[in-house]
């Protein structure tokens, strides 16, 4: 079964709506943003679309590769002190020129609906954060809405980067799976996915699984994402839909959810509260 | 090989001495505990042996059971307020009736020489952490003494506990390893540890690894530990030593490395100040 990404993106935000309406307050989410080339534009262009929907105000910062980590820290501290700023994402990766964990830890964690403050990823190891990493929660729903069983089962991580394959790794040790995390040095990758009940593949290397590769009724996430000759695609072939009793589809499969789950968890740090976090 | 443990930590103890002696100002370190059963104490006495090796005031607390989590909270904040108290360590785990991240969340991130703050762990996540969990900075100290390749290499960590397993997987995820994390319901534990090249086992289950599960030249990391019939005992069983490149023993291998590793931690803490950690 191909899940259809768009359309469980599409009930959760109707959802959002409902909770919405409750809310008598203004919201406003800042993006913050420094884009060498643009290339990120159309990630923050689809978050705009569903903070419309939401009727929360979307504020969006670009800066220049020119800025100093130091001077993009300090907008941070000062789009935080807005009380209708309720989340600030920074757009990542930032160029290598910053210093990354130092301008993310800005973000006053109660504000952080990317998780990705070390406080919040501090909880989150312990695993008793409230929210999780966007594409965790994605996940996570597909897994509780499909009935995955997830204790005993073999998951294989493809990929170690810090937005999907290493917070996927640690959330699977948490729910006690057997977690396989694997990246492009690993030599016997074939021998793993043909083992695996579970596939997660954030790689970014098109075609990477192949048919012959999996087992019949795998479970397929794919969260890789290339543009190839303008098109999007993901990690997994397009064969081995056939083969899985479950897979995301790369475009409409997790990036809408991975959107709409960002705004599920600002709602969440609104309603907990600085405290509840 | 057989490592010698119980030497190297010497070694390492014998380095913070020299240090020590540059350091003209009272050191003190509080331990505090809530033993149910005395069980714990051995651990506590081999800690305090090394801090009077070290000139190192030794401070122990033992709370009764009945103690709330708040109160234990505010004997550790209370303790903290001491600036000759350069590190406090909480005696794990602590009885199931306590709360013990709130209990853990009262060490302030520059006294924390077992990482186990909220704040410490965060950072730890991100690889931008100075110290390393005392068992994690214990595995890296011998992968470098050692000279053992990480890269590309199949690493099987059995046990997805809080002090062994769960940070060592992260840890070798850092160092892009690849990192297989199993637990008591894997099904496949032997085609798993003999396709190993490196073996960690914090099962705490005598005679996990036997020697027909693992390949010759395996190098074994073993964090078991438990007492059968008055014995300390690890995870591997004797006669895998004779197939092992290399292997820590138990008792005499990890186990008083990671006790060194604390102090270690603590000195580093004490050196970086306050806002380096």
């Amino acid at each position: 079964m191909i899940i259809d990404g768009k359309a469980l993106a599409q009930e959760v935000i109707e959802d959002l709506k409902a909770e919405r309406g409750k809310m008598n307050f203004p919201i406003s989410l800042a993006v913050v943003a420094v884009l060498k080339d643009g290339a990120g534009l159309s990630f923050i262009r689809q978050k705009e679309k569903v903070a419309r929907e939401l009727d929360i105000k979307f504020i969006s910062h670009q800066y220049p590769v020119t800025l100093k980590s130091k001077e993009l820290r300090k907008r941070i501290v000062d789009l935080a002190k807005n009380g209708q700023i309720k989340g600030i994402v920074v757009q990542l990766p930032l160029p290598e020129n910053f210093n990354q964990p130092m301008v993310l830890n800005a973000i006053p964690p109660e504000k952080d609906p990317d998780v990705l403050t070390e406080k919040n990823l501090g909880a989150f190891y312990l695993n008793r954060l409230k929210i999780l990493p966007p594409v965790v929660r994605s996940i996570k729903y597909l897994i509780e809405r499909y009935q995955i069983t997830l204790r005993g089962q073999n998951v294989l991580i493809i990929g170690q980067g810090p937005l999907v394959g290493k917070p996927l790794a640690l959330w699977f040790i948490n729910q006690k799976a057997t977690v396989i995390s694997v990246n492009s040095r690993t030599q016997n990758l074939k021998e793993l996915t043909l083992k695996a009940d579970i596939i997660v593949s954030g790689a970014g290397e098109p075609d990477l699984i192949k048919k012959e590769m999996v087992k019949e009724g795998v479970i397929i996430f794919d969260a890789g994402l290339v543009t190839e000759k303008g098109t999007l695609k993901g990690d997994v072939s397009v064969e081995v839909r056939d083969k899985a009793a479950l897979v995301t589809p790369v475009p409409g499969g997790l990036g809408p959810l991975v959107v709409a789950m960002l705004y599920r968890n600002l709602f969440d740090l609104i309603q907990l509260g600085p405290k509840g976090r």
